[in-house]
């Protein structure tokens, strides 16, 4: 993947396949691919499932547009400065944005850390194991898609091992060393979302209490779903 | 999009992806387009997801046929009389009608408005921002389809700033001034749908007790869901 | 659709459309379409979303066989002495057998017969209207499925308006006049059967308890799911 | 299929049926079909959905590589000597790995093993029949794939009438005399897992306390869900 073109095509190829997860319904969510010193980024506004590699935008890393669509009603996704703090402070190479519902209903579950342990999909987060806790940060929603960037870089520095951030009431940003890691990262936190939801309603802690790691853990209140 | 047969065969094209979305199984909702003065609809009680653009109806404004297809069993959806009071009233591109079980559901979890508030997919509705409550009114379902238009203009006209209208044990009629808009709204509707139930099975307010509206909101019952 | 070849050709469409909802996986359920004096049937025991036309059979109205696959180990569905149940007592064109999860479900909230009313989808069964209280009955499985043909044919004859039946623990049967009107009435009843235990799980009746035909139905009651 | 390319391409396919079915999503889960003495397996960590037939790796069933991809960065899966504990000690011709969330789902409602009774879809695994009680062993989770073999091979050998084993909050192992048997028992016991789930919130014991098999059963707690 050394072309523009490839890029630009990967990206519809991928926006349909998130459409179908249901993380970019309504316009919503999207993904950006970098490449070298350029990113490759939808526009704003439009149909996720039905992009043409014709209508992508290739930014500068500090996110200048280079070059454009034809379609002059078209602007750069409104993602892109949370993009860039991915690429910025953790050399991406791509990054997901997602309104699943399961990362929605995991922020009404959650105070200020998603967490949980002992699930093997936690072990498709880079340098994760199974009895490791993993925890993701979770900010606070704004009016403005733009204005979430300072707390977004904030997360992104205060958890050095976290690859994605919530943003409560709203989705999520994943991402990885190239398209195939943030993906990858993007699937295994969407299912582990999906899964504490289900882990509460059974009455089971997201986090063992008596694992491994045990000593390091706060208890849990024992009712099966914790309002913020 | 200025000729009939692409209004056509959009048509097709959406309604075997609402199907996907189990918004028009068995035969229901649909969606029709404007074209300038005509409106492109889809016939009644057919296989929505394997309609073919020959099937379409062209009425006018005033929904009398002007054109129709060949197969002389086919009439123009019983959704007609409703697609058009969006469209005289609110000036709308297009309308789709869905089945979707959150609807419907969302129906039984409210009385006569749904109401919502802070959740991204809040701002995929024109107009709306992530800390507005959201109303979309809920009008009372009748035996015939056709007699539900009074009601639905009365609900119109009585919120101004809703792109749709709930019908009870029903589903919804959501619309947009382009067939994007329409269905960009009608994603988000169903999402947020979706997601109130979601939030009353945690126990948490759709719109929440202590947020920007706070004096606004009246109190809801603290039971997680509410029978009407 | 005069042709054979036809029959077998949306036989094989139709069960990956239905694989793709979940009513036969592993091998189960299927769908029989009727051409005159005919019956195409799919063979017993094979994946139904990778079938093809030349797979098929074709049996005359009695169950016998006229023709069927080069391949001698196949066999005709074991369904076939049931598909022949609705096509001789209902005249039906084509019956369709569903292991769909929701029909299993339904089986375990309902009695002897499954029954619900004020839903839309109700007008999707030929006959039904709005207030109308369907009911599906309810028999029980055995351990051989052409066991369950007297069953079947002592519930088709006690309702004579019903267009399904439903087989506790299994799923369900439903027919139509002919391919198009059973495969309707499937998706309303699936729908419907999924919508009944979303309707419990709320608290709220199926059949409700001030609706227009409140006098005949019978008091249900309060708590949210019934063991049988 | 007697031929490598064939089983190659086959992989390729079910690998986006299953990722389709949510069984392996985020490089997780996996396949192989066995061809004589060979056996074809997936490369490790690559996304499942976009395999192509010439990565596929060839090995002896003793599990050393005799042929592989081009790409001299791919390994094989990390499941392959889970694979040949069920190829060598079953004599399968396919095994299916899946990380479902219904199975894991399932680990959490039942200690060592899974078990239900008097559902169709029983009907599907291989010996089994309505009234027949299905016992799942349920081995613990490894933090490395491989760890698992001994006490994978250990359940293999303890339930010889089994065709599946569940691994704790990790997912299921099943497979077949072929790659079509594997599937139809893979989407068997995906369906039985998930049904288990459902059973449970509606209070409706697995397996049945007044059933054919009634004396054999234990008697089981009579709340919703049971945490390990």
């Amino acid at each position: 993947m050394t072309e523009n073109v490839s890029a630009a095509s990967l990206i519809c190829d991928l926006a349909k396949q998130f459409y179908e997860l249901g993380w970019v319904t309504g316009t919503g969510g999207g993904i950006c691919i970098r490449e070298g010193e350029h990113v490759i980024v939808a526009p704003s506004a439009v149909q996720k499932e039905r992009m043409t590699p014709d209508q992508m935008f290739t930014l500068s890393i500090d996110g200048s547009v280079i070059s454009g669509p034809a379609d002059a009603s078209l602007r750069p996704s409104e993602c892109t400065s949370l993009f860039m703090a991915a690429i910025r402070l953790r050399d991406a190479g791509a990054v997901i944005h997602s309104h699943s519902i399961h990362a929605v209903i995991a922020t009404l579950l959650f105070d200020r850390e998603f967490d949980i342990s002992e699930l093997e999909m936690i072990k498709g987060i880079e340098g994760m194991n199974y009895h490791d806790r993993l925890v993701v940060p979770i900010i606070e929603n704004t009016s403005r898609e733009c204005d979430l960037a300072s707390s977004l870089e904030e997360a992104i520095k205060g958890y050095p091992q976290t690859r994605a951030v919530l943003v409560r009431r709203h989705g999520f940003y994943a991402w990885g060393r190239d398209w195939v890691q943030a993906k990858t990262h993007a699937e295994c936190y969407d299912y582990l979302f999906r899964a504490a939801a289900e882990l509460r309603r059974l009455g089971v802690p997201t986090v063992p209490l008596k694992g491994v790691n045990d000593a390091s853990i706060p208890t849990r209140p024992a009712e099966p779903f914790v309002r913020r």
